[in-house]
């Protein structure tokens, strides 16, 4: 089963994943979805947002438990964010069979679309649509990078862009929704755990900053005459790296847009965007804060005119402490092991949905904790001992 | 023929200028040349690398005296690097005709292909190929941004490809070489000038730094397990800035490329390109040195790979002291002025040329030095006295 997945938009210059939203590498992984739910037999369904769902027992029972992730990646992502948590899905599925589990309540596993925003800049537009967090004429503003709008994506990849929506009466059906994902830090590593129960998604959001000089000759221009705004964003970079270290938080420029980006000319913008993310809302405040502070110090002294805008923000996402409690029950229970309750700074579809339904994650150890590259990795041990717990938890919550 | 020229490539976004070689706008620029050539009764023609001439008397004489400039732009470029110096080549000749002067030796007014660089990535193609300074196999393997190649892109403007190579004898009938520009900086301005002579141009290069690290997620790894080239960029960007504020040089980094450059992943690769240009050697190389040391040493600090590569080179062009005199001579010789002699920082056809043939430069005053941007400017009396002065110059040159 993972073997077919592996090479689906696979680029064999990085080695990495580019499996955007709607574009080919996507449909062959809808594919294979399609596949798998059909040779096990299970109800196969797309919802209006293009999300795919496989369901064992009555659709419309309600109270369903319900699994899964997503299978799109971020530029030269790795094999195992989104993949891991699909694939083992089906896996514990095939695991509750074999025990001969009997079902009490229906389940399905999903596959939600567009969850790393990679080609339209927002994440997690399945789920959002779903739960009404991305309104649909907002949706339909949506564009990639060479102008296409996202219904007219969804529209090339054969899906239907009017019927896109919020999706209550679905929601409604689902009773417990549990998502496993590969971790993306090094926690279970230094804890000496396989697999963790997630506690919360940190507060997380995107800054827009926006440096503008004035484009000169680099060349020609005396240094005192400059009015350079990579200067500016290159004190920024160092003063957010400074205020994350200092709160326990985490700061990141990480993508940069530059005019005219030419070699011999002094930019005349540099834009530079800030990922941040902490503990708790209060820290947070205070990282970003700090560094727009620094940012405007420094633009000032080079006479550079600063915007920063707040693209996007998401609270803190405590996940459902009752689910939580029952995830850490069932999974300790023949083992007396302590499993590992932790945070994340990373946003996830469970967290949209969080605030929806009863909702938690699993997480598999990630020994080196990268993420986002073709280096992720997760040990095949590791994998199986995350289907094993992920089954467990199906059992729990959805056999007798 | 200053209006006519004023609206072709003009972005009316930006009110810069897009005239890149061999594109539609740089061909609507060409036949503006070919107009005034005819419109003169000169004798127009093309030479095997793309260069536009324009001949008054025997083409075949020798000691030709040739004046002009170039018509392409870095993207949004301003008005008057290179046009003023072809438009005020034409004027100069109106000017000498009014005067009804007798010419001894031939002149011709040029139009050099691709000098900004802006669309191969390589300055003064058009003069390189005819020195001999770039190889035919070199040539052919520029590329632009699309993937369209040299050859492809002059056949496509109408041109033939394999044409192309050095060109001795043309170069051998030219007895001296005049290039009227609008200076890149302010020296004329602070001087209180309209117009100057070159007297050299600064030795430059351009080296380009790879910082490479390990793609992560921005939001789940610590940041004592981040490899993040970004902020050995920004260093580095800061330390070239004091290096060449205390050599007196200029060094800027205004091209970047990361990757992937998205907003939620730690960059694998952030490539940063260095300009930087000095007096003399010795202080480049000084300055050059210092940042790559400085360089060097953030990048080990935060364990990130360092390849700097000199991607190209020119040393110091010391104009041809003779003809330098003979210009400030018949600049001073009615008014008992001195005109001012001056160092430039930025790279020319004149400099290129200045290797096979005798070759000088006049500046018209910047007002604020401005260059490369849609903002730069000289006002229309320091144009008007800078045609004039070319008008003497090639009248002290070619006519008894």
């Amino acid at each position: 089963m993972w073997a077919e997945l592996l090479p689906i938009g696979r680029s064999s210059a990085s080695g990495g994943y580019r499996r955007y939203a709607w574009t080919g590498a996507d449909s062959e992984c809808r594919e294979w979805f399609k596949e798998q739910a059909e040779a096990r037999g299970l109800v196969y369904e797309v919802d209006r947002n293009g999300n795919q769902w496989a369901w064992l027992g009555d659709t419309a029972a309600g109270d369903a438990v319900v699994t899964g992730s997503h299978l799109d990646s971020v530029p030269d992502g790795g094999a195992f964010d989104g993949p891991l948590g699909v694939v083992s899905s089906f896996a514990a599925l095939d695991e509750l069979r074999r025990r001969d589990a009997h079902f009490t309540k229906p389940l399905a596993i999903v596959n939600f679309g567009d969850e790393e925003g990679a080609r339209f800049g927002l994440a997690c537009v399945g789920s959002r649509l779903a739960s009404g967090q991305l309104g649909i004429e907002q949706a339909h503003l949506l564009t990639d990078g060479d102008g296409v709008t996202l219904p007219r994506a969804m529209e090339a990849a054969g899906y239907d862009p009017d019927a896109i929506g919020p999706d209550p009466e679905r929601l409604a059906r689902i009773g417990a929704f549990v998502e496993l994902h590969v971790e993306q830090g090094r926690a279970l590593d230094l804890s000496g755990d396989r697999v963790g129960v997630a506690s919360a998604i940190w507060p997380h959001g995107r800054w827009r900053f926006d440096f503008r000089g004035e484009a000169n000759h680099a060349g020609t221009t005396r240094l005192v005459d400059r009015r350079d705004p990579m200067l500016s964003y290159a004190e920024t970079v160092l003063a957010a790296r400074r205020e994350a270290e200092l709160a326990g938080a985490v700061a990141t420029f990480g993508k940069i847009s530059v005019e005219p980006n030419g070699v011999n000319a002094i930019p005349s913008l540099v834009r530079g965007w800030l990922d941040s993310r902490a503990e708790d809302q209060a820290t947070l405040d205070a990282v970003v804060g700090g560094i727009e502070k620094a940012a405007r110090e420094y633009a000032d002294a080079h006479d550079i005119a600063l915007d920063v805008v707040r693209e996007s923000f998401t609270p803190v996402v405590e996940f459902d402490h009752a689910l939580r409690d029952e995830l850490t029950r069932i999974l300790g229970k023949d083992t007396d092991l302590k499993v590992p309750v932790l945070g994340t700074g990373a946003g996830h579809d469970a967290g949209i949905l969080s605030g929806h339904i009863p909702t938690a994650m699993l997480f598999v150890r990630n020994p080196t904790g990268v993420s986002h590259s073709p280096a992720e990795f997760a040990a095949e041990d590791d994998c199986l001992a995350g289907g094993l717990a992920l089954a467990d938890v199906l059992e729990g919550l959805a056999c007798t």
